[in-house]
């Protein structure tokens, strides 16, 4: 199993690129199979299982195949991984200003201390 | 201005790196010299640099220089719009779930009609 970080990598990579996020965003939709998520993508099948292999090895997309059909679907805990990282360091920035706001709040003359003097 | 998808690459790009993620979360604790994002890292100042380089062109980062030290600061605007494409999907996979829920509840006979006949 890949370490955090090492998955943070591959999700990251998989999503930078467009037609990868228009494949997550048509599977946040529903299953699909390969050809169905081929259809509106300007590009030849191959490129399109390519692109699917990246989605697959960062483990926001999995598949299956059964009998000729092999269906794909997104991996909603994967994609709740690269979210949380992100809103997690979005969190401790808005502390920190909400912790600012509150010391200026209860010292409202000291910004202004020693100047002028 | 970079169109919203463009951004998305440039900013899901430099997410994907782990260094450039020690410098996200360093700095969402605060601003920093690029001195001392650099101190943690096991790498030369102009490899920090050309990290840091990649985080300002996603506008996930911005500096200043003042005399002559450079402070760098975290964009939370721009953390806001990758976490929240991915939310967004996320969201309407889990409103699918609710709707297929829902519709199993209406129609508690209906999954194995057909089956054993």
């Amino acid at each position: 199993m890949l370490n955090q970080s090492a998955s943070l990598d591959l999700m990251f990579q998989a999503l930078a690129d467009p037609t990868r996020r228009v494949m997550v965003e048509r599977l946040s939709r529903g299953p699909a199979a390969v050809s169905e998520l081929a259809k509106p993508l300007a590009m030849s099948l191959s490129a399109v299982v390519q692109h699917l292999q990246v989605l697959q090895a960062s483990g926001l997309v999995r598949s299956e195949k059964v009998g000729r059909v092999r269906t794909c679907r997104i991996e909603p805990a994967a994609l709740r991984i690269a979210e949380d990282w992100i809103a997690a360091r979005r969190a401790i920035w808005e502390r920190r200003l909400d912790r600012l706001g509150e010391f200026l709040a209860a010292h409202p003359d000291e910004p202004n201390q020693g100047s002028n003097s």
